[in-house]
Order: C-alpha cells, then structure tokens, then sequence
C-alpha cells in the first residue's frame, strides 16, 4: 500500500516550479480565479454528472506540505519556495456545481479563488478527483437510466486501481447504483454493499460426487436461503435445479455471470416458477454496459451487476477536465492555442427551464452579473469554500436526489444513449475587457 | 484524502462471504492455488507487459483487518470470521512473472498457494494492482517502442484517480518512460520528474504590455537559461522568438502543447537554428497516443509528454485480468461457464526462443513438470513470496531492463501497432486430472 502518501505531492511538478518563478518575481500573490471545466462530452454523450466536490472538498485540508515532502521537493525547489510551501494551507474560496448537478460544455464547475500560489498547487489534485469521480458519475447515470426501476450494483473494484475502486463505488453510488461490492467505500461513506459468492466457493468443493449441492448448501447455512447462489459454474439449468433444492422455494436471489444472458434469464425464470420458486430474484452480471443493460429492458432480470464498464466510465474513463487561469487581478485572460480556447473572467451558471421544469439552455455569465431572462431558471453555481474552509456538508444521500432531479429535469432525447449533441445548448455570456465589479 | 483506509477492505465483500461459508463447513483450510491471468490481450493488441507485482509484494504485509475494519464487518459476518480475520495475515506461497516481463493470453502471471481463507481474500487486491498497472504498462510498451530513441514523459496524474496517478507514473517509467511529471512517484518509487510551467505561468503575467516575454524573464530567472519555455499560449513563432530572447541561444527546450504538432516542429525548429538555438530541445504534448508518436518519427522532435492515453491504457484502461481457483487439495479444478473457462492446475512457464534470442512460443505447463524440448528456452515463472514474505527485491531498474529486453526478443510483427494476432502462440499442457507429484 502507498499510505504513506504526502497529500501535496500528488501534484504535477510544473506546479512548484511556476510557484518557484512566481514568488521570485512577485506575481505569486496576484489575485487569481482558475476555472475547472471540460470543453466537451465524451464523444456523443448528451449530459455528465459531477461527481468529486465531496472528495475534493475532504482534501483540501489535507494538502499539506509536511517535512517529508519538503525534504523531497530540496533538490530542485530554492528555500523560498519551500519555506513557503511547509506553511502552505489553502486560504481561499471555491464556488461550484454542487455533487450531483449535471453538466455540459464549459460548464464552470469549480471557480477557484485566491493568490496565484494557493491556486495553482491545486491543479493536479483538482483535476485527478474530478476527472476520475465524473467519468464514472457520467457513465453511471447513463447505467442508471438504462435500467430504470431495477437496482445496479457495482462490482467493478477489481478492474481499477484499489483505491480509485472506492471513490468509483461512491461516484456510482451518487449516480444512483443501489449498492457496490466495495467493503472500504461502505467503511469510508457508507455506501451499501452486496455480494455473496464466486465459482471458486463452488470449485472448493470438488471432492464431492456433485460438487455444487455441497458448495450451496455451505452457502445456505452460512448465508441463510435469502442468499443469492451463482448458478453458471456448470450447466445454469442443473445449477438452479440445485440452488432451488438446496435453499428452497424462498431462495433469495440466482446470479448468472455468463452466456447470452437475455436467453438464459427467460429460462431461469420459466424454471424457477416451474419450481415454485416464484418469488426468486435474478442477478444477471458479465460484460454489461448501458447498451447492454438497455437491451435486457424485456427480460425477466431483477437486477444488474457492472464491473469493468462501469469503473472505465464505459469508452470514456476520464472527464477531460482543465484547470485554468481566467482572471488575474480582476481582469480577465485567456489563451488563444489551436482549439483550446479559454474564455476569460471569473464566471456563474444560469440553467434555465420550462414552467414543467424540464431545462433549455445553461447560460454561463460574469460572475456578480446575474442575467435578468424572465424565464424560468435556478441557480447552478453555489459557494462551496470560504476562507479555506467548506461551507457546504458533503452527503452522499443529497448527491443522489440532484442527480435524480437532473436525469427527470432533461429533455427525452437528453437520456438517449446514442451518440448525439449535448442535451440543452450553453450559453456564454463574454466577460468585459475591463476589471469588472465583483460582489466577492 | 482517504488517507485513513483500511487495507482488508480494498476486497469485494463476497470474497468474505465465502470466508464464513467455508469457515462454517470446513472447507477453509484445503490448500488451493489461484491463479492470475488474462484470457485475451486487449483487441488488437500483441504482448501485454506485467506491472503491479512489486506494488503487490508491498501491498501484502499490509493486508490486515484491524479493529476499525472488524468494527465496520461486524454487521454482515459472524464472530468465528471475525475473529479469523483479526489474526490474518497471508502465510503461503506465491509465484509468477517478475515485474516488467512479457505476458500472453494464458501466462500464469501469478499462482497464490496457500489454504483457501487467505488465498480468497487476496483477489481484488492482487487483480486492482495488476489490472491498472498492467493496463498503463502494456500502452506504455507502445509508446516506448513508438518513439524509438527518444524520450517519454508521463504526465497523466490529471487524467485519474490521485492515488492511480502514482502507479501509473511507477508503471509508465517500469515500461520505458524516462520521467514523470508525478511528484509523489518520484518520492514514493523514485521515478525521475520533469516540468516547468503551464499556459498559466504567461497568462498570469497579463498586466504587461506583452505577458509572454516577461513570464519567460521571470521563468529562466528562477530556473536557468536550461529550462522549457512553453510557446503556444498565443502565437507559435512569436512564443519562439520570445524565448530565444529571454533564454539566449542556450536555452534548453521549448514545449509545443497544442494544434499540428508535425508542422509546429518542422517550423519551430528551423526558426530556433535560424536564431541560433540549434541545440534547444524541442518537447511535444497534447493528446499524443502511440499512433500519434509514431505519426512523428519523421519530424525533428526531441521528447514526447504524453497524458491521457497513457493512464487510460490507450483505449484498454484495465488489463481484464481474472483470479481463479485452479487447484484444491492438489486436484486440478476448472469451471466451463460460456466463454469463461478456466484450465485446472497449478502451473509455470517456459518461453522457447531462437539461438538468436527471438522469442517463438510460451509453453504453460502444469508445474513440477518441466518440459523437455531440446530449443533454447527460458524459465519464466519465479518464486515471488514464500511463507508470506517477499523473496525478491523490487528493484525498478531490473523491471524496466526486463521490459527491454521482452521488447528486444519479439519477432518484428510482435511490435507492430496495429491490431493482430498474440506476437507468439502460446500451448497449454493441460494437467492430469489426478493429483500430481508437486515439487513443493
């Protein structure tokens, strides 16, 4: 395990030298706000999912410099910096889209504010949380849709780094996954687990005549007959005639983890009501992404297992967030590098909304000039840090609601799962050139 | 941070399930082997290269369950479980690849001996470290291959998961990378670091007339005529002239971030000889994958950053690595799900080669029984852990000689980027359905 982990260096080394340079010439204490935002969706999604404000928002006190840190920073950091730095804790303010909130292009999602120093530490560790957090979140949504009233559980920890397993089980968990098979993310932020067994527990038992009665009745007795019992180890018709026998009609749950899933859990079904087993759940597990969750909509499944697909963020395993500069001292700046573009000044969200509340456009303004629309509307951008310190509580139970409310408040073809624009058009409201009157 | 994990609970809570099953039925303490593999390399892909296996070896003392772990499992597990828990720790066997080797569809990457309760609860620990860390590897071996003579930089860490960042900076620099942007990689695991200023750094300099020529001023202040001046905040040919002139013709490179990088560097680089500048480096970024660092050989670049594709596995972010049960009380055991079938027993392998050292097949055969072949070959399985503790030391540089050398001992078609068949075939001696004569 990496635990001995120094908070401040999960941080990408340009960050101290332009600190370094910045603090010999005096700039490090202008005034700045850097935006985090993505310049676009995932090829052909239609609407993410923020997902990190909590983990971001825990972090941040922790982004320290201690003297093990600064001792590895000597060889090429001057004493000034690193004087510095062994004092460094973040003393401004983040305003943001809440956990949950959906987003889109150029959408502001965070506006961090504070001297050039305090800030610019903070690219990496930003950037790593929202990028990991909201490509799982986005791809999770879209699991969630596909699946509609029926539970997802997520059991992708074992296709993903061990820790960015925890933080994908939370980030599907706010997206609306019913539980994960992550015991560290139910420690860590009480998200449910579920999880019963796996073919080894049946091949364990090989020296019996028939293995599998033997292997589900140890699960049984240990479990209860409310267990779920994997039945493809084999043959899944033998399997379920097995699982029936060994837990009885109030078996809770069979779990089939291979084959042409739809075809089998049509014949799962018919033999376990056949059996009287009719009350019997079935898990279905193995490859599923959003497009496979969608195809099984017919089907008799109860509910869905998702590893790989859901820890990768389904094609799209990073949100290709940026970290940048856009005002200075008041004044707005931007960079003109081929197709990457910034717009300047310091910014806040409008998402405007029919009167049944289904949205229209997402308009991004100066911060402190609030658009006059006549329409409908709610604020997106609330503050989330004053003064170093988190001025909202992180709850993962809150997270979900916006999500839900977001995923209900898209227009239909927002939830479409095929490749398309995004769902509502943004709006973006140019800065002036010239300083303009901040309500800080 | 989630600084205070607990290292038991990066496990998926059926993997303790089934503890209390076999706890419960006796079946707990049969001798077992897992087996770690990957079916197929992802689509297209020729060789695949081991990582994780050193942050394996570290991961494995570390593996405890204490009082807080217990405290949080004691809602869905009995107190005989418990109790094991609270004395685990891993005491059998483990053998494998070393780290940096090569591996195919079938290589026994790793075989964990030892009674079925500690071996169980190693599965998503050992699959997290090498799914992602192989992954990144494997795309690393790509781009190092791509790129010839000249120099990789990992820079990443913004891409994903703040603590994935650091195994994969560790994974990047085994394959070949010669440094990373990753501050904590480099105390962490050593791993040599590069950088020096972002599009920030220029714009946050916008009170002067012109921001560019001073941001350069104040950076080769503060780090030396020798540093990368990054030019591509507004104009290519501009930011060129302006960091010839901050720099003098002694400066050390400039980075190029952004739009057609080929034809950037063709200019860029006979504007710096026109200058003078004939020994400045010139550094690519920006969306570099291996196809793009290939794309580049005929161009006069000097040494690639490369982020996203590069901790996303380019295209393939997890290795699709499996854990399986192949062999209790010393009898082979397999599963024949749809797809998913496993081959019972305990194995090793051996990789024949020509007198030349090209490599031509990998035999996995069950262990203790070594094949006879006549050709040159190579034993490739080691002994990595014996009675719980480690038996080889990590050591990076072996690991990055070992990918070298795999790399080397490929038939030519082997390094080709496009999609084809594994570089060599791999035969599967399958073991005797009785208990075999082990060489424990």
């Amino acid at each position: 395990m990496d635990d001995s982990v120094c908070p401040g260096l999960l941080t990408d080394r340009y960050e101290l030298t332009m600190l370094a340079a910045a603090l010999r010439d005096g700039t490090a204490d202008r005034r700045t706000t850097f935006e985090l935002f993505a310049r676009r969706l995932p090829d052909g999604r239609r609407y993410g999912v923020v997902a990190g404000t909590g983990r971001f928002l825990e972090a941040l006190p922790e982004f320290r410099f201690d003297d093990t840190a600064c001792e590895s920073l000597a060889e090429f950091l001057d004493p000034d910096t690193l004087a510095y730095l062994r004092n460094f804790r973040f003393r401004g303010d983040v305003d943001g889209y809440a956990e949950g909130e959906l987003y889109f292009p150029g959408s502001p999602v965070l506006s961090v504010h504070g001297n050039f120093a305090e800030c610019v530490v903070l690219e990496t560790l930003a950037l790593s949380i929202f990028n990991h957090d909201t490509a799982v979140a986005s791809a999770a949504a879209r699991m969630v849709s596909a699946a509609g009233a029926r539970p997802l559980i997520e059991m992708g920890s074992r296709r993903t780094h061990e820790r960015a397993a925890v933080a994908a089980a939370r980030a599907a968990y706010i997206a609306g996954f019913a539980a994960s098979s992550n015991l560290e993310a139910r420690r860590r932020y009480g998200v449910p687990t579920e999880g019963t067994s796996a073919h080894a527990f049946t091949l364990l038992h090989s020296d019996h005549e028939s293995d599998e009665p033997a292997a589900f009745a140890a699960q049984v007795d240990a479990l209860g007959p409310g267990t779920t019992l994997l039945v493809d180890t084999y043959d899944v018709t033998t399997g379920v005639a097995n699982a029936v026998a060994a837990a009885g009609t109030g078996l809770g749950a069979v779990r089939i983890d291979s084959g042409d899933l739809g075809v089998l859990a049509r014949q799962v079904r018919a033999q376990l009501d056949r059996l009287g087993a009719t009350q019997t759940r079935i898990v279905v597990s193995g490859d599923l992404d959003e497009f496979a969750i969608a195809g099984l909509r017919a089907e008799p499944v109860d509910s869905y297992g998702v590893g790989t697909s859901l820890v990768t963020g389904s094609g799209a395993p990073t949100a290709s967030m940026v970290y940048k500069l856009v005002e200075v001292d008041g004044i707005p700046v931007e960079k003109r590098s081929a197709r990457k573009e910034t717009h300047g000044g310091r910014k806040e969200t409008l998402r405007l909304c029919r009167p049944t509340g289904t949205i229209t456009e997402e308009i991004v303004h100066p911060a402190g000039h609030p658009l006059q629309t006549g329409e409908p509307s709610r604020v997106v951008t609330v503050p989330l840090v004053r003064d170093g310190k988190a001025v909202i509580d992180v709850d993962l139970g809150v997270a979900r609601d916006l999500v839900m409310s977001g995923l209900r408040s898209l227009p239909w073809e927002g939830l479409m799962l095929s490749h398309g624009d995004p769902a509502i058009p943004t709006t973006q409201i140019p800065a002036r050139r010239r300083p303009i009157d901040h309500q800080e």
